[in-house]
């Protein structure tokens, strides 16, 4: 690619030979001298010194250090060029046109003529796959279930029986959707609902045998969705399991049943959101989030890795902890646990000098 | 179905025509006017009104608000009901009797005739399946495998070497049963082994080169288990990682290398055991708990969300908290830790108070 | 195997006839009369009594209670004699040599000779699969991957599009190596730019439209290198992520883009190391750590488990908790917290005694 091409796609300003061409986009570190050197982030200029690189991507309002770049384009916003960059020269995952040979479709699914189905992809039976679907190799698709048109399914994805999934969704390697959901009962009131009616603190009702409640809900994907490797969904009981369109799931997440999520959320790596829970929209779970079965997370809320949440969780705050409290709570609650050391000497000191003033009898 | 088989099947109380018929059982504000308004828990009475549904279930003790629902069933135990009404109404997973025409099965390997093996499903040398099992598409089963009868294997599940299930199990898809435990070990002592014996808080010795132990034991699970997606159980070192009978395990759970869980425990999604470590009969493990290796959970105890638990849990107590205690102790450290910052300004108070009156030499 | 070869193989001293025979290596309790007891922790002397076992493993200074054992073995450093008694007992996982004819090879892969490739394994275009690799039935091999010699990759293993992995790995079922990162931008700042840089603990600034950043890296493992079942390392942005030589990877671990992981480390179960981290050599993180994205941890570092780690973490250090400070000052807080409800006791207390020894106007 040429800068001038860059400068035009990235909307940026061009300082220097736009004629110049690049191979790959990376660090300064590690281009080579015909790669853009990538140093949107200030602290990422003095590199450049280190760099063979002739041509480089920076931030508006830097510039490279005297004799490093011959010429570079400068851009606003260095996250969302990277968006552009990479979505120009990323490459998609092989898949032939068409449906392999290996490939096995029951009676009565319909795979659209322009979906792609790759090697020893399992469509069950009366299922439908959109129009453009990419379906690359070991993809099971369940019976009844719908995936929209252009979505790419990447090796190994399950689809459950009825999940229904939208236009335009990425769902990585080995993602899950459509398990039966955790859902068990006892004849008789067992021991987690013992310990949750009782004050005692003890157990002293037992299960003696678990029914399960079987799903007859599924999953539901909105349009846009983006899903990660390894990631469950589970069915819901009666209603659907929901995740709306524009949010963006990680790695090793685990969405319970029931489960309600709204529009353009962000849910990280190995979040947990277990049953029946409501999340609205524009939510951001950080990495590791564990949300408790019927919580309720407002629009727009934000929390931290690793926050443990039960209950609600009003709009637009922004939560951490465990349990998780608005984030300034939490932040407090941080430095005064690492300065109790320091109170417990001090009430110490304190009780012993008061007991010497009372022995005194006297102030000094 | 009709009202009147609805209350047969439950055991419940019909009020009102017993011929009129629904398509599903829904929550009332999802409920169509062909529909099921299902309506057990008390806070969804009020919906009814909203609902156009004409038939519902209920609690035993509550009735339809006037003018809502021509006639409904009432039961005792609300989610013993669901247990039976999803489990009439529930849909089996899709596979043809029999063994598909893409099965691989090795020479050596036993599959019942009464079996049901999917497309893509690979059978290794020596492993034996059992009548009436369901084996879906893309499932591995390792040489040795023994999968019980009446079995249903989802699927992408991948069953190691010698794993040995029982009968009427149910694992959900891209479960693992079977990886290596992970346990290493140094030529001489590594980081970790120092780290614990020194009192310095610094690792002064380094894993120069990490040496594998294999694994010669497998897993052995019981029956009526029931595993989620993603969930990984390893083998065991010389012995079998264990699984006892009636026990139900989530999404995304990992137990390690010589775990063994007693019967009808309920293990909930992400939870992690680390390798040797003991959990009785009934024990729950609420979502993300990690246990430490070579712990000992009692029979019955329960273990609140996302809890960190080393050493021993006794039989029957409610444990919660990163480090678990007693579920009481730990509530109280949430409550203190909230008013840590009330602390902190009191006891700076009064030393301001006291030095004042020190100074002053006298009471007032 | 024979004792005298038992004591060969681990460099041990013979006690007793060394053409004694066992069958299987166990632990007393579960050894049959043909079978090794093997004792190596000396809690386990006492079972002897109650094995049938007849020959035994011990560890140097040991001796088998008097009447037990016929003959043992015993051993300096008793986990690295398990490594070499399970490794020469331990049985490899079966897969035929040369490639299975249900296998599809794209055009342009090179598929060494020496390779084996089991039942239903796919192989992009242009991927190379080094001599005396085992690629077990229904792994995925995206286009343009390399898989180094001898590297074993065990069922459902996918592996995406440019990964490469060095010689003598083992990846366990299910493990996906290169899905993209979980990397995204929205045109305008969204809600947790703005939740990190306001000071106000509410957002204000929603997310309309989430771009996705596409990810030109990949992912390069090193040689000897261990990944678990269902393990996830996503590919890097500009850059590939990096899992150095001889490094173990246990099961349900999340590894983002853009990480780079030193040699020897050990990162145990349902660990998740967040964008962009730097982890240097002879790191051990222990079951479910959480590491926040471009933290940095130093060589040989130790972090206990659960501990969620954001920022940096010095070399050679053993730190723990959340958030995580050095082992020692958790410790202390864990202790501390324990006795909060006394110091708020005391606290409480001492503000009456104080009041009432004004009002008094005396000491006593």
């Amino acid at each position: 690619m040429k800068l001038q091409e860059l400068a035009d796609l990235l909307g940026g300003t061009l300082h220097g030979d736009g004629s110049l061409e690049f191979a790959r986009p990376l660090p300064p570190v590690e281009a080579g001298s015909a790669d853009l050197a990538v140093a949107m982030q200030p602290e990422l200029l003095g590199d450049l010194g280190r760099s063979p690189a002739r041509v480089g991507l920076l931030a508006n309002g830097t510039e490279p250090p005297e004799g490093t770049l011959d010429a570079w384009v400068c851009v606003g916003r260095p996250r969302y060029a990277l968006h552009r960059l990479t979505g120009a020269l990323g490459q998609e995952p092989f898949v032939a046109p068409g449906i392999h040979p290996t490939a096995v479709v029951e009676p009565g699914a319909e795979v659209s003529p322009d979906a792609s189905l790759g090697a020893f992809v399992y469509v069950g039976p009366r299922a439908r796959i959109g129009r453009g679907a990419r379906i690359l190799n070991h993809v099971s698709i369940g019976q009844d279930a719908v995936i929209g048109e252009d979505t790419l399914l990447h090796p190994g994805v399950r689809v459950g029986e009825r999940v229904r999934i939208g236009a335009r969704v990425i769902i990585h390697s080995n993602a899950a959707l459509g398990a039966d959901g955790f859902s068990f009962v006892t004849p008789e009131p067992g021991s987690v609902e013992h310990a949750r009616s009782s004050g005692s603190g003890k157990v002293s009702s037992f299960n003696e045998h678990i029914a399960r409640i079987h799903s007859l809900g599924s999953v539901v994907v909105g349009d846009d969705v983006e899903i990660g490797a390894n990631t469950c969904i589970d069915k819901g009981t009666l209603t659907d399991t929901c995740i709306g369109s524009g949010t963006k799931i990680d790695d090793l997440v685990m969405i319970g049943h029931n489960v309600r999520i709204g529009m353009l959320c962000m849910i990280c790596g190995q979040v947990g959101i277990a049953g029946s829970t409501v999340i609205g929209n524009g939510v951001v779970l950080a990495g590791g989030v564990g949300v408790a079965d019927h919580a309720k997370i407002g629009d727009h809320a934000v929390v931290g890795a690793r926050s443990g949440v039960m209950g609600e969780i009003p709009e637009k705050e922004v939560w951490m902890g465990y349990p998780a409290r608005p984030r300034k709570e939490t932040m407090e609650i941080f430095v005064y646990q690492s300065k109790l050391k320091a109170l417990f000497r001090e009430v110490s000191d304190f009780r012993k000098a008061f007991a010497s003033f009372l022995e005194d009898g006297r102030g000094k």
